[in-house]
């Protein structure tokens, strides 16, 4: 039952260095705890906060060396960039708006970029930071991080080979319940700068969790959403974003598709489900239960394919560590995505060609995602208005 | 654990008709079962099928006196008004196309009428069944046969007794595969006029089973819906009916829902679900597993309430028979209709109001739900154009 | 998707007479549903109470004609007797310990008995029973009920037809939590004389839920238990007979089990699930889901079939009403049995063989049921030792 | 929905060795990933196998200083005690039989041990390594791994606290179906030593998955098994070990169990569960979906806890990483008992008490499992009898 290593030798660990994550933050810790999971990053060097004592209270807390805890992100790029042991990478887990500036410099001075997701908080920055990133000729990654589940490999690699026929109906949905009530009055920080349009961008739910149901339908299907119709509801009084957003969705092979996204549906924690049915089959996932996969081929009894288990393939074993029946979780699918950055930096930073396989989100689907963004605000100002996204 | 029937004295059986049902009909089967469950029908008359050697081997089948199995529905109303232990009721489980004229012929005859979904297959009809309706002051029956679910009772109340505050979002689904190829090209009679819109009408997948998912979300919420936004899709090649419909409600209250209808997505036998997010909680219901109802109210765990069980009140208790943990299916939920339908006629014809607490779809629900198929076709013609409902 | 009837023309309906099931006793109202879902039966007679204002009056409360209301059993017997359409079976659905008696009457007398289990209250008098109905000749039917699932009737003919190899291993339980207190002080007549061995038999527990999965894992594998081992409990205090019972099993091929059967179990409304592993695969089955059934072929990946769905077979497929996905329920298995029991009974009348594919418990299971209690009892009061089940 | 660590300065990494754990173990690279999780280890010095090559190809794999990577674990004490910098702690995680001598090595030369399960092969053996580590006075951890799920620990601290009331029945399960066939002659290592009685001990599934039921109920539970009655079975042709095992237990407060370990289990990949029920409440769990708990107080619906959730208290999130509805896995588990290892240790060195509020498995657990393993033995040889564990 052992799952094999894809090296045969330990390649050393990355030097990475975090903009953001500091105390109070939930992704930083996400992100650290993901980069240690398979031993190929370590973390050397951190900008943790934009308040300087929170900034060393955090690093003292993770146990960074204080000499490399900065008070800025740009002091960070500058110092490191100086050091012969300096930094390889980057992570950066600020809220939204931080994105570009921060992806932007380190790109610039040489750096790979791992960023959280939306890529930036408007499409037109999006495409301008594709731009930087290709012009640099760095590593960038972008931690849509469901993309990391096994099951989630191993759906699309079976829609890719043609399991489920030509794809006629997706329908994703991402509820939560976390924003039923204002808690950004409760002063849950999380909530604070998710319902600010200054540091979130244009989209509430659809930017923050909204974006993550749109890049998995696409993940699995291999197939773009041409246009989309939505409509964006704010439930909760008070509030500037979108805490609802329900729409219509039209792919470019002819598939239709729904796609809700909220953050008031009461009794859903993180309720991230994906089903995709064509002409020769179905499948349905969700994320609280990850390691599942339930798939139908047309006429035949339902099957449920378990990672490690006899009905899955090498796309999923490929990022597997553990035997079937012994779940992998959140931190582990996350752990894919450093795993996967790893080889592509190690890839780039020797000259050769990454290894085959490798399937993780990058700057164009940052563009798409802010494209997915911009479109559903547009439609629903339009209401509804069939609205193409804008690459 | 004993549940209490509603009469201390059995009132009589009411003397029941069909009209359709014969041989290789799926529905009539389930109608005569409903009817028998609780003891409050006797069929003793039938139009089973417009052949006359199919209808008279059908009356043999299910043992109907030869004398009172007809040839047509005409002569049946005639007949059976002409006898003095005539029907009292008729139940229409004919295809769509058919509703209409029998119904009219029934009710103007004054009989009360039990019909199948959709009630006509215009709306114009269906408003116009509804004038003679009105007209003839008999009991009409819609067998919207899911609202006889026990949970869906339990859901009902405890929307209308405030649980869930504020209702915000409606997710109402109703998937299917069994039109996922040509079925109707296999020489399945179910298939065959589904797909037919000279004996549908104008939905395929809506009037089917979007109607269903409608009728359910409107009966649970107490709320309508005002405006919809639709996307209806032919995926099958060379039928002339939606196999697949999604679209977008706004309810009268400002709530916001998302309605799925499809007889394609492969893995999906009876995939009837109801999700309701308000203010306070949650719910969810899903028919393949009636008996069980979550519930989550703001902030606390979810909670699992079963048919029977500790957590359902009386309007469950009022439609269950037997105890917690002994499932109830399908047919004691439209045998539910049948035995409130008993208690309409029986009130009708002794001059009284009806018992409290009754809550089955009528000749409303059925204008309603033609009023639901005219805007979806509406809306999907015009590019998914908000589409008031025109009831 | 139509279910198609056994018959093709209408037998007409065999007149029933039923002993016990008034007023307050939740079996009784069962067995009438039951006997009317496919309309093979007329109850035409009762004796529905041994009190005989109650007996009246449940006879009033279920449209029974007064003059076919009796007082007592003996007083039935021989009224029906001697009428021209007199019963020609009766249903005995009292407590246990009447069982026996009432069925040596009827029997005795020349009718067709239906009876609740466990069949008699000792095994003597269970093999007196078996031995009075051989001399009589008459059907004699064992109202196992959830034999009558139709996911039931699927895994046995599974196991019949070799798909999961030699048995290895069954796991049987049966789990309620009602007894968890001294329901028997609250008024409950259910609980009242479950717990009195003068009425229920040396069984509490064990008699009124292990007989159940007792007899379920005999059906479902054609295995008869050779031995087992038991632990009986008595948690809640003052009361006389087990209410948690749990032991091992070792079957006639050598395979091994383990049976739970509990009162006390809180959370468990109707926990009965049965799960046979064999070499060549698995099945698991939880009767609060009885429309599914888990299939495991070794070394692939695990199977949902489900009542009419694509892998369910003929067995059930006999039993079913219809199409997969409208869930069919406790009263249907229970309807199953009576179905079965009027082609049993119809053959006998017309001295014919019964038609094939019936699989309904009879004498032999009730007999082995209270091998099984007594078995059950002497083991435990052994401290555990292995005990032969004495048939 | 920040979970809050429990330092607040990082207090450096301890340095650990490894005996165990080379090329093709499984459970190696699972200590590994679980010692990195949470930053509080740094595995500097190995003796990966016995085999020198291997040895050497292993540390190279995973990044071992190959200086410190030793060809035996004697060669490896001897050398580590001489550095300044030598391990603190070692991790063994080698076949059973290797257990025993190892950690007396190491314990005896002064370092602390973490060892997987069971400690020993024999409970003599165990007894003298519990002798041995108190005269050491260092740490002893066992990995019961499943011990660290937060809901495990939510599940603990709610008996503890009383929500069950007086437990009355204990329900513990270890399915699994990888032994279904002959694994050991396919060259899997990993059924290799499993059903080696040399290497693994006189215990097959009992001593595999056996114990971690047993320990999972008792540590739950906060009861010890005094006496238990096991019915051993060997299904697989020419295995000299049990490949199932089915036992009653009695509890020391009068409570009732049951046990069933399986690896013929067709279907089951790792299907541990735990079922406990008291006289106020009942819970339930299962590995394969270790973020939730079923609670049902007496007379109440069910309710869904779950890792994060609104019922989950401080004892849970403790052992939490990420909010609820992000599952944590396997992984997570295992590391929170490195975690709490890493606390342990710290504390030791520093001559201080221990934080409240630790829970992890250690020698008296160890013993305990292996009193398990030889009652097991024990009661089946003499045909169940009813057998007190040896402690």
């Amino acid at each position: 039952m052992a799952i094999e290593g894809r090296d045969e030798i330990h390649a050393g660990r990355i030097r990475l260095g975090m903009v953001g994550g500091g105390q109070g933050a939930f992704i930083g810790a996400v992100h650290r705890i993901a980069s240690r999971i398979d031993d190929k990053f370590e973390l050397v060097a951190g900008a943790l906060s934009s308040t300087p004592e929170k900034a060393k209270a955090s690093a003292a807390e993770i146990g960074l060396d204080s000499k490399r805890s900065y008070g800025t992100y740009e002091e960070m790029a500058t110092a490191e960039l100086a050091r012969d042991d300096g930094i390889q990478a980057v992570a950066i887990v600020t809220p939204n708006h931080m994105h570009f500036p921060v992806a932007k410099r380190f790109l610039e001075a040489g750096f790979h970029v791992i960023c959280d997701k939306p890529m930036t908080t408007t499409l037109a920055e999006a495409k301008e930071l594709a731009a930087i990133a290709r012009k640099a000729g760095k590593v960038f990654v972008l931690t849509h991080n469901y993309t990391g589940y096994p099951m989630i490999r191993q759906a699309r690699a079976m829609v890719a080979g043609g399991d489920l026929g030509r794809i006629r109906v997706v329908v994703a949905e991402y509820a939560q319940d976390w924003l039923a009530e204002r808690a950004e009055d409760a002063g849950s920080k999380q909530a604070g700068w998710r319902v600010d349009p200054a540091k979130a961008g244009a989209g509430g739910a659809i930017g923050d969790i909204g974006t993550h149901a749109h890049n998995l339908a696409t993940y699995v299907t291999g197939l773009r959403v041409e246009t989309l119709s939505a409509d964006l509801s704010t439930f909760v009084s008070g509030r500037q974003l979108d805490d609802n957003a329900s729409m219509l969705l039209r792919f470019e092979n002819g598939a239709k598709g729904m796609l809700w996204a909220s953050q008031v549906a009461v009794g859903n924690e993180n309720g991230l489900t994906l089903r995709v049915y064509g002409e020769k089959g179905g499948l349905e996932w969700s994320q609280e239960e990850p390691n599942k996969l339930w798939y139908t081929p047309l006429g035949e009894p339902r099957r449920l394919l378990t990672r490690g288990g006899a009905g899955a393939g090498p796309a999923a074993a490929a990022v597997s560590r553990i035997p079937a029946g012994h779940p992998e979780g959140y931190l582990e699918g996350f752990a894919t995505i450093y795993g996967e950055a790893a080889e592509l930096i190690r890839a780039a930073e020797a000259g050769r060609a990454p290894p085959d396989g490798l399937a993780l989100p990058g700057i164009e689907d940052g563009v798409d995602g802010l494209a997915f963004i911009e479109a559903c605000v547009k439609s629903s100002d339009e209401d509804g208005a069939w609205t193409r996204l804008g690459r």
